[in-house]
């Protein structure tokens, strides 16, 4: 069987919460005004009470609400691949799987967290949610998520991103959302950087402080994330559960696991279930993130308190930073530019309990090429940093002869990053 | 359940050839150089011995090879989605399926026929496929099988959706096809053209006449078609018999089946496996062909026999056509923009089995958005023919009141044709 699917009605009923099992509790974040922990009550401008509860819960296990299920069943569950064609072209023992969540309408894992938080907004009368965007699958999946519960989307799409990928914008707006280039001439965040640089290329952290600085000054207006926050990473779960069950059909556990990481929601949603066997001391499996070579956030960032913008308007939270300032080189693999990292993956590579690789990215559009010339799937640049690993610890197991079993998360399709796929083949791409 | 899946192991194992079951036999295919039936030995130019066997077979049921089996499981079974929430918003009745091509890694249903196109030709030590393409759906679906098989391919565009769709050329080149804009200066055809119209905005005729006229010229070369041939029907009836299967599950049988008509082949694949009750009188099933209104092959052709190209190097069919010299306007639908229609089609349709209803480019995005607004899948234009009278017959049930079945095809989804979204949304496509 190349597939291993699940039915419908197998889609997970709770989300995972691994804050209470962590090795040490996370550090809370604090006021960027008082530097003390974060009153709650001030995180209402921006979120609704579900999800700051979400936030700080120390409950193991978290309900999925039925009307979330009914547009996961949109998609969901995804298929676990076998890479068969890739094993056989590697001539390795390894047993490669694949999550796939390019199967989304949004061709990303992003909707898994876009639905719950479009559904718990409207559900506290919230009528506009800000957002912003790199690559543009944050924000198409939460404008395609807007629409089943009633919710306007605005999304600051960094400015590189919206002049190199204009069909995500124009698949936002299908989805009937507005997208703003960014930095932009609208909010006073985006003038400052505006006048000191009118050429900026726009990062995530700026669009984040235009995003929150919209929802800030509008009582109707929340503000939406889509990677970093432990809510997120809670919602992006039902990836490992599928996984784990998907696997447990097959009698296979992994061996090791990898995923790309940018602000950490895709290798968190598939590690964190499987990280439960580890921290119990039931399974020594391996964890590695993957970051790009140019926005080394876990590999050479500094582990303390840094604000999640550019501007600072967040609270500050204990990560992997590098630095709140730091404006990426504009690589394609948009979705990994970003300065900090979830502070429950820093947290986890802080214990040792995840390795962090670099890689550059012409490795990883050759990585990417050879997937799609076998398994026939054309990855997102994001994803081939995991199958760029991927292939890398197959190919360890052909020397050792270990039959290891990799899973990996391929979060979404490269349908809409051709553009980059062309500079690759032209030789235009640098490390 | 809004999906209905199917395990692998329930791809059919067999295609449907209605060559037996027509209620008179197909017109042969002519010689154009005598304007006699067709020798089989002088099409072995073009095509291996299996799929010549294939296009003229009396054989009911015709095994599919395991290698193929292999190469579908990447993606098929495909899932056949109750389409609840275009019901709620369409405020009908009806119960609306679709059958969704799109999750195949080129995003349509053309690789159903591609893998096994490639595997004969190399079955049978053919090197290297020539094709045209028009939107690039075809000329992507090859080039992904090709790989498959070790077979070399090569593309020639239709110049105007080289232009306008340039993330599809880069995608056949992925996975490691030549692509060439037509009408090209590297055929006589191509040339030919060219002399007389320097900008000729190609078609999918000129683009046959080149392809053909390389593979005839080079005896390791062969000619791939992606519809209007018998042997492409056979192969896409694999989408049919899987959502009859489906179907059964949910104990329904469809009162209308509806898919868009290019050549003929995604509707075909749909729908002649449920011509079997319908040819016994077991059901009263209605079959809705939707074409463009600029280019109405069944609803203003004539039935006679013309060219498969436009040069008229093909043998001579007995089709519904505008005439081989059609060159029909540059709608975004490109998949569409043929002058013929398969013979099969013809058929049943000059029988008063199938009905044909042509619609405006206009009409059609304004439905593609109903859907990706309700349903999440952002539909192909070709696609969207089919998703826009599937709508109408829903709104008609809702006048009568009837809880009419309705089965239609989505072909494949729209991730590569945001330029035609956008200029639909900037009021600028015309009919």
């Amino acid at each position: 069987m190349k597939k291993i699917l699940l039915e419908e009605n197998e889609i997970p009923k709770h989300w995972y919460n691994i804050l209470p099992d962590l090795p040490s509790p996370l550090e809370p974040p604090l006021d960027p005004q008082t530097n003390q922990p974060m009153n709650p009550e001030k995180l209402k401008a921006l979120f609704p009470e579900a999800l700051i509860e979400q936030e700080m819960s120390q409950e193991r296990w978290i309900p999925i609400p039925q009307e979330v299920l009914e547009v996961y069943s949109i998609w969901r569950p995804t298929p676990l691949i076998r890479a068969t064609k890739l094993e056989e072209y590697l001539d390795t023992p390894a047993k490669i799987y694949y999550k796939y969540e390019g199967i989304a309408p949004p061709g990303s894992h992003k909707p898994n967290t876009a639905v719950p938080q479009a559904y718990y907004n409207a559900k506290e009368g919230i009528k506009k949610l800000t957002t912003e965007t790199g690559a543009g699958q944050w924000g198409s999946s939460l404008a395609f998520a807007g629409q089943y519960f009633g919710i306007q989307v605005k999304v600051y799409m960094v400015k590189v991103s919206f002049q190199q990928k204009p069909y995500r914008r124009v698949l936002m707006e299908t989805w009937g959302a507005k997208v703003i280039p960014s930095p932009s001439p609208y909010t006073k965040s985006g003038r400052k950087i505006l006048q000191e640089d009118p050429d900026n290329p726009g990062s995530l952290g700026i669009a984040i402080s235009e995003a929150v600085e919209e929802a800030l000054e509008n009582p109707d207006t929340h503000y939406s994330l889509g990677s970093v926050l432990n809510h997120v990473l809670l919602h992006q779960t039902v990836i490992g559960l599928e996984a784990k069950k998907q696997l447990a059909k097959v009698k296979h556990y992994p061996d090791i696991i990898i995923g790309s990481v940018g602000g950490g929601s895709n290798f968190g949603g598939l590690a964190l279930p499987f990280m439960i066997e580890r921290l119990s001391g039931d399974s020594c499996t391996r964890f590695i993130a993957v970051e790009p070579y140019s926005c080394p956030t876990l590999t050479k960032g500094e582990y303390r308190y840094d604000f999640g913008d550019t501007v600072g308007f967040t609270p500050l939270m204990k990560m992997h930073t590098l630095g709140h300032d730091f404006i990426p080189p504009s690589i394609h693999a948009g979705g990994l530019r970003y300065h900090g990292m979830a502070p429950i993956i820093s947290k986890l590579y802080d214990e040792g309990l995840i390795e962090a690789v670099a890689v550059k990215q012409t490795e990883i559009f050759k990585a990417a090429v050879e997937f799609a010339r076998t398994e026939g799937i054309v990855p997102a640049p994001e994803s081939a940093h995991a199958v760029k690993v991927a292939i890398d610890e197959a190919l360890k197991c052909r020397e050792t002869g270990e039959p290891k079993v990799i899973l990996f998360n391929l979060s979404g399709h490269g349908l809409l990053d051709m553009m980059a796929y062309q500079k690759y083949f032209e030789g235009e791409l640098i490390d």
